[in-house]
């Protein structure tokens, strides 16, 4: 197989906007934890599935953490970006803003990291094409995202010996 | 009241996407017709609050008109922003792309206009803010939202006629 | 193929009633515009396939207007019937009631006209059979929806022109 | 209190219409029992609001029999009404019809019957108008809902001896 | 074919949880009657399931009962058990408690019966393995599973002779 | 203010059972992963309240791994249970497994540990009562809890440090 063609990180760039909804809500009247863990799920897949163009499962989701409550009746902006390929994995990192609609204001309400896997026909796991890093910002979450991949391995290595 | 300072067209611009799952399916398929009305209905609604700062509700579809269908797992892009802004309402466009996840082709699935109207405190219409116009596109726009208000006007004197 | 035998307009009457629940609601307390949109959509999508016995698929909302609100706790009445039948499409009216329940009291909430298209086997157009309008208030519902067809073909006319 | 006028039992029907889709199903393709038993409420939870005209709930399902499966793609069609009152409650009678929509042909999916207790607003069991019952069918249903219900209290005193 | 080993009841048991969202609620701010019997016609379904092996289907619910509201916020434990096995069905109780998550204290909200079919690959009823009751409350719900399948077809006798 | 009680870790343990439904699906026929997150999410708060008795925000979902997919048609337990009590925030873990209903094979679906924070009624975090944790396996679970919090505020402060 001819070596893949990089692609640019921003090419895999993925905004989605919902109106926070009753439906969404747990019983403090902010967005229930889950319904963001899923909007940032499907940000995230749509992100690594443009830059695999093939099928791809959620592996793992490596952090997200919640900065602050989505209320409803805010506009929950949902941006997701490939930051770094592995083997045969890609981190995509996914940020959740709450904006609130009568000022424009704009909150930083979560933000995450998950690692998806590219299938083949075969239903196995199939290399992607790698990542061409095109700004210092790029560069920056591709290195995070290697130290956050050391740092998850050496845990691993950790409880096996005990 | 001091008169409102023009607010660009392009400030109201929204961008969803979504991936379209089983449960948006018709026994067809492909996605069912209310599920992208009502995803046209919220990113209209939003670049409506967008513009006024207030809040809003519709108050009427008056074209939405289905090119091709969504299948599903293809990825749905819908845009809107603010046409033209009338007395005490606005006109929204809104376009429906779908993505084929694994070539990135996008065909134009659905294109719509809706009319907002901005609520004050006391529940009652409320003008909102002018519209600035900055490109040819945006001029395009504004002056066939005018075509299409003349032509409802002039279609609903005609059955008030009979 | 021999012509088909005309079908009287009301044997394609829908009757939808919904109880609207806290989940259809936006964020104002009444039922979000795209929850009434999608009911709009399956009570006229019954209609069609009352009247073709043949799997339909929307082609447009024509015109959907909002009168008033729907609130929470309210019963909702949409009811869907063909208004008239052109080549290989059919027009559908539809008008949302809510009634109050505590005292039966009844609102008109939404008006809506969709164009369906009917499918063959080949998944292309195909013809339905002729409308029997069979009251004084079928033929005007069938003459109004020629008026609103040509004034959108007109419309359709004058932007190509530009 | 004055003594209440009956009210007839034909003034608490309710027709819900409701497209099968997708999102109702089980794993067998045919919609999900659960799906079928919440329409079956909500439909016999309006016929009850309707005769009592306050608020309602739920005090039991008596009955609910499933005769044939809803497949995806069928039109459900669910028909509720008062066939008795009580004390303070109310029977409520359901049936569920299956349309299949490119023959029209129907079939019983499910016959049911609820009791609902209406509430005043102390959140109490309130007394709810007599019931006029004017055909035959409804006086069998009446008789019928007597018959149950002494089975239901006699089963109960069997069970308190035991 | 060689008779089945019976099957402990214990078995079958199935326990479900469930935060109460505002999603499940209706207009008193209480879970919605078809929410609870959704949930208990699951748990049930897969209680027959543990019990039979074999795809399921729900035939009836002989008996719901609302003891006492589920509101939102509070924790619904739903448990379900195989109580019986006939010739061609298993009756399967019911019991869906509420916890106060501030408190820890449980109320009785519903007890149910409802009866399923498994179906063999020819989507006929077929026989499933006897049930083995080890304890005197399972042995109790037999014997009152085996009370109300008679009352049930002693009232149908009864209809039938009218 | 006092000590608090300890409180026994299998006090939080919380058991959901749930029938995997297509409405639950992706387009890959699998479990949609935010589903799966969505569930993790719902028992893991459930087993923080039960400990704390307080309510309870997500604050973070320290890693959440899939073994396996969950298909359609199969049954998924999720088990979740407090791990750990920091300060003021408790590590939950939560593990997935799906049933295959038919042959009562279970395997590990997902495997997550959440962080819950407690919150006071002025909105601020609250300490909680001590874990007492009485297994080796809880043991176990305990200082794993541990060695995670110390590598995630060590790969934090290495983030700072750039």
């Amino acid at each position: 197989m001819a070596p893949m063609t990089p692609v640019p990180a921003s090419a895999s760039h993925v905004e989605m906007t919902q109106l926070v909804m009753p439906s969404h809500a747990n019983s403090h009247g902010t967005a229930f934890g889950g319904t963001v863990m899923a909007w940032t799920d499907l940000a995230a897949g749509m992100a690594a599935m443009r830059h695999a163009r093939l099928p791809v499962v959620t592996a793992s989701i490596d952090q997200l953490v919640f900065r602050s409550p989505v209320r409803i009746g805010q506009i929950a902006l949902i941006r997701a970006q490939v930051n770094a390929v592995f083997a045969t994995s890609m981190e995509v990192g996914v940020v959740v803003l709450t904006e609130e609609p009568l000022s424009g204001e704009q909150h930083l309400c979560c933000e995450a990291f998950l690692t998806f896997v590219a299938l083949g026909p075969d239903q196995h796991p199939r290399p992607v094409a790698p990542l061409l890093v095109e700004t210092e910002l790029e560069r920056q979450r591709q290195r995070e995202a290697g130290t956050r991949r050391a740092a998850r391995l050496e845990l691993r290595e950790a409880s096996k010996g005990k």
